[in-house]
């Protein structure tokens, strides 16, 4: 029963190194003495964590002359882009997505897929994804021997620390081994993730919540999850399904979910509830023609994209509530046309929230859209190359 | 923006403290090399420690002869209860308490109070109980020179840096200084908190969830809140208030919510609502009747009761989606019987929790009942004078 963290030498320093390499990732071009104030730490703390990080190669010095003092020259630290590189995965049940991702989150090529998954098993699926990962290496110009590993993220529960895939209803999958067959078939360091959890990460990192101290990020998508970044790390839970917000209950005597329970929050926010509902009214084929009707100005389209936007309010006002969080970030294709949509979800929430928690949010749109999964994926793989993954 | 946590040697050594302070409560006696082993820091790091609350006078070395090797001696550690005394106190709307509390969590003293929050101001509520506090240390035999503090635990947003209650809808308070007035009044330093976070606590230190890596503790009482403890330390939020589940909306058309909004988690969970349904049947007067005729066998009181115990075990399932917890204990007045009820509400639960989450945590009733408050409270009061508040 007893997990105690092991708070020591160890753990202090891989804290303080995510912190300087994030610090410098914001702040770049920076100074070392600047980093010492920032972070509260000791120059010589700072200085050593510098120097590993410039041996590794991932950031450098710049001369800058001062444009105060004449003939004064200060050494400010940057990051090298080219340092390292990620092969990253996002799998989906329909489309998946590979980018090649530089050290400061650039994606210097990437392509997506239609994949699906439902139509073949799991072998087939990654024998595809692998088939296509060594294409996108192969015809991307870049130092090949600088790949520091590939990272997949996907939808459901993943076991990250042993690389299985525990259970995954949008795939379809089951204790599937995943970096064990990735590993053998290509060679790389795998790192595998639930994808929701990296796309906070990247969020926290590169996107809107840059560096916020606490920031959920909510996705809208075939279903509805979310995830928690604490101090720049992921708030896992013991089995790493912390956020799960798409089953909480919000109707107990509601509709029907495909968990086989009732009420479930997605069951109302989902793709598959809107169609169900407009089709009632007019045959359409895709949310799309909802959302675009909805512009339109058509009453029906209308009423269900508001009804649509309320429930994904109460998604982010029960949320609040829980983790009590600087910064939310809302994604995933259910949020159509920002930024208009951002505008009429804050002023939903702001009407719905406990009067406890008025003003003490920010919610945004995701800035980084589909991208972040991938993104995301290669900042766990560069937190595991740099050894500051606790 | 950037609130960067100081994760130097600081806070490191906070951590350290209060792990192994928490190991020694636990394990009592216990040797210097175990603590070591367990926490895997390094035996200077331990011994330095371990020092350090010894010459606090917080533990203290016994000399036991070894069982294995005749002749050999080994110094075991143990706590000192009679070290230090934290006066604490919780403040509720109609019934307050104020306990002497030792360093090893025993209370040594403690009064209830029928104290009417309703019919009187802050200042005399506050003179009150100030009075109180004098009666109760005057009369405890114990060396008053030890006492460290007052922790004042009370329902609602409390701010616990600055020392106010910025709202408590329970005693109908907002934005007291009371950290200022208790100051002045007994001139001993003043702590106060949210209750349900310092229960919360309780149950982590000495209570149902001892240790457990992640603690949730969900009060059914007036209100509904919950609190997550995370490697000893309370998940506060940015503003103190992560946890408030009894304001997340569980039906969007649901009913009418003394905060002004509808459907929210606690209208179907308080004592107010159970009394209401009871009297469309029977004129009684306390839902002590109600769970007394459920007892009884008699229908009407047996379906409320049941009804009840379906929504606490919905607001459980929530919260378990939501922060993945080791161990969830429930406490409140609306936990009647155990441990009776506690079965009903696990095997409840295991029926509605979501299956990706079933067998991954423990579900406890309170072991601290009405006194985890207190117990509390001296938690913090102790973080506070060993200097490991975080």
């Amino acid at each position: 029963m007893y997990e105690i963290v092991k708070h020591d030498q160890e753990m202090m320093r891989k804290i303080n190194k995510g912190n300087i390499l994030n610090l410098i990732r914001e702040k770049k071009p920076v100074s070392r003495s600047e980093l010492a104030k920032i972070t509260g730490m000791s120059p010589t703390s700072v200085g050593r964590i510098v120097t590993e990080l410039i041996e590794l190669g991932l950031i450098k010095e710049t001369e800058l002359a001062s444009s105060k003092v004449v003939g004064r020259k200060a050494l400010l630290l940057d990051t090298e882009p080219n340092s390292v590189y990620a092969v990253c995965v996002q799998m989906d049940e329909d489309i998946s997505r590979i980018g090649i991702v530089d050290f400061d989150g650039t994606i210097i090529n990437e392509h997506s897929y239609v994949c699906d998954a439902h139509s073949m098993d799991w072998r087939e699926f990654s024998d595809r994804i692998c088939g296509e990962i060594e294409k996108v290496i192969a015809e991307t110009h870049f130092e090949k021997n600088k790949i520091i590993g590939v990272g997949i993220g996907l939808p459901g529960l993943v076991d990250h620390v042993n690389g299985i895939v525990l259970f995954s209803p949008q795939l379809r999958w089951e204790n599937v081994k995943l970096t064990e067959y990735f590993e053998n078939r290509l060679g790389y360091p795998i790192t595998i993730d639930n994808i929701i959890k990296a796309k906070a990460l990247a969020e926290n990192t590169y996107g809107s919540a840059r560096d916020a101290k606490r920031t959920v990020f909510i996705h809208f998508g075939t279903g509805v999850g979310s995830a928690l970044i604490v101090d720049n790390r992921i708030y896992r839970g013991i089995t790493n399904s912390a956020g799960e917000i798409g089953h909480t209950t919000i109707n107990p005597n509601g509709r029907l979910c495909d968990c086989g329970r009732r009420g479930c929050l997605q069951t109302y926010i989902t793709e598959r509830a809107l169609l169900q509902e407009a089709r009632t009214i007019k045959n359409i084929s895709s949310i799309d023609e909802v959302f675009e009707a909805s512009s339109r100005g058509e009453g029906w389209a209308a009423s269900i994209v508001d009804n649509l936007h309320t429930y994904i309010s109460i998604a982010i006002c029960n949320i609040i509530c829980m983790y009590n969080p600087n910064s939310v970030i809302i994604g995933g294709k259910m949020m159509k046309q920002p930024p208009e949509v951002e505008n009429i979800i804050k002023s939903k929430v702001d009407k719905l929230i406990w009067a406890q928690f008025k003003g003490s949010y920010e919610i945004k749109c995701s800035s980084l859209g589909e991208r972040a999964g991938m993104l995301g994926m290669s900042v766990l793989l560069v937190n595991k190359y740099i050894d500051i993954e606790l």
